[in-house]
């Protein structure tokens, strides 16, 4: 099932839009070329709209939000919307700070998201108003282990069908449901978050996978989830003598780049609730 | 003939102010450094007088711009030129939105440019005001083959002689007018349009050839064209099995990092026409 | 003795809010990550005193200051100064541009720091209110080495006594003095400089190691300084026929990322005046 979401990736030319923060940008347009498609970065109010009305896509991440962005993103995600565009949120650090917290809540009231994908913490706090991250990791309290993956899943569901947006929350165990099926998958290494952007990269490449399979937003996002977890397992595996977490960047995205739809069929981890 | 410009580059202590975008700008350092100089960002219209003055070159690259960094753009531009600097234009998405086309034209009006190098789509577009381009990357029906080589180099050397700028349009050939002479240069793979930034890498290392080689800048932009298709084939032969994109971008600064002048010369695959 | 300011800070959970520029960000990042604590980014005013008031350090960099992220350092430096955290200034190109020299010792009047640490050219700017440098780098004139070392302690001293803050010089030679002491590092490989970054990432490191020992701050930077150097040298030694300064810069992140407290305190080459 998730051999066709890739295969239908790399058979097109997926232009992704990508509002995203100054960290982990490089990685995620490499990510994104890794995967087949192309990105294409503005942040620039008056750039935007133009920009994003020849993409397929609109990747929203506010990891370094600033108010000229963050105005950005609403014209971006105002004009992708009416263009039926496949839109993600990533709202880096939701619960960190008031304006990360308001930014994410406020796209959420005006734009109509496709994805939301973040951490538990993150995703609490936007469902809920509220919530303590970590900075931008999540709160060691609220992780989803095996000991809690039921209470998960039943909370993302639930999140998904209050916003009406598939929710895809990543860590340890990932979770990711339209509000009725929900994926838990168990692809990717814990030595995946000693790397800044493993999770700027996934939100990129889901809105990549998001506009190859536009009739299946559910099985590519939990496509591009399994992609980027089974990434982490091969680039592990590469790792040699003395490496470490910067050449495991690197092996991550390479492994991206080498893998085919039926690579992904046979290693992604998952079953369906 | 090459060899030297690439000497001189080595033996000299070059200077090069870039206002660049914040995708690809830490390989556009590391690429400057590769090659023997030094680069510095800055983007602050306050700042960007005083920093230009301390270089030798200035590379303008329009990949993520905003209303300040445009105005730093006009600012260090006038400043450069009042100095005798070498300055560069690489109109990053020309053609892709209603600002990047102005921009580049603007900048064009009131900036007296040594280089314009870009993809064929993006200076097609400064040349005429119009044009088709899909995101950053040229639209496939431009593109230079074998097959229309020879519009091409009529093409490129017209806008440069319109221009006064030497033109330098890359892709699978590359083509480097300075309205008489056209460098027709055929190094490179085709697996580098798979990475961000190697044409801002390019950008970056052009403005430091120029400033090395002040008499001969053909010849320099020449010299910096081959040296990064070059690269990009010494890259591409040290890959290994697992290997991707990620890793491919470090091995081709790596190759820039151990290239000479002797090495430029005996690997560039060029003609004059 | 720096075996336990390394040991206490893999111990911890250490949270660093970085004001940094977009040229070195990531590496800053995942160098962070690699010693054993975690990074966030934001410079914006409006969110950055939430986002510095849930770290433990701040490391303020000028390396690409615009009129927004210097009034975010402002905010962010009294925010943190008011929670007693520690906080680093790094005054990349101070003696560049007037805005550079101004704002850095702007920020010094304002902002109690714990420690700065800069190139030569940087600090005597910034002690001084004049200086040259070579837009990011120091000035040749004015490097530490066997010859000066005895002037480049009583300098170092003499600034820190004046200022009150701990002096972190970096260069071939290391000093970092708190005005009565002055740890004499020479560790690194001269080769660190044909990468970018190496300085930003060591500062990144310094504010996870001060936050992590509270009580010895001079040891804590010392240690720091140490570790970087050190990867440096591990980093070298791994170097294989082709790499260059891309593979480099990732095998020193990598270092970092296997080092602990034993192989720090047996690598580090240090002496106490």
């Amino acid at each position: 099932m998730l051999k066709e979401q890739f295969d239908n990736l790399r058979a097109g030319s997926v232009l992704v839009h990508n509002i995203t923060n100054y960290v982990t940008v490089n990685d995620v347009a490499n990510a994104i070329l890794a995967c087949g498609a192309s990105p294409i970065m503005s942040d620039e109010p008056e750039d935007v709209e133009d920009i994003t009305s020849i993409c397929s896509a609109l990747n929203i991440n506010i990891g370094t939000l600033n108010h000229r962005s963050i105005e950005a993103m609403y014209a971006a995600g105002r004009r992708a919307g009416e263009l039926g565009h496949k839109i993600l949120l990533d709202p880096v650090g939701a619960g960190a700070s008031r304006l990360r917290t308001e930014t994410a809540r406020g796209l959420m009231n005006k734009i109509r998201f496709d994805v939301i994908r973040g951490n538990i913490s993150e995703i609490r706090t936007i469902a809920t108003g509220s919530g303590t991250t970590r900075g931008v990791d999540a709160d060691v309290a609220d992780a989803i282990t095996e000991h809690n993956v039921d209470e998960g899943v039943d909370f993302v569901r639930s999140i998904a069908a209050e916003t009406g947006c598939i929710i895809a929350v990543t860590g340890a165990i990932d979770l990711v449901s339209d509000g009725k099926r929900c994926f838990v998958i168990r692809n990717g290494r814990p030595e995946m978050s000693r790397i800044t952007g493993t999770g700027c990269q996934l939100s990129g490449i889901t809105a990549a996978f998001l506009a190859a399979n536009p009739q299946t937003p559910l099985e590519a996002t939990a496509a591009a989830v399994c992609a980027m977890g089974l990434a982490g397992e091969i680039g592990w595996s590469r790792m040699q003598e003395g490496d470490g977490n910067s050449t495991y960047r690197n092996r991550i995205i390479d492994a991206i780049c080498n893998m085919d739809g039926q690579q992904l069929e046979e290693g992604a981890k998952y079953e369906i609730r």
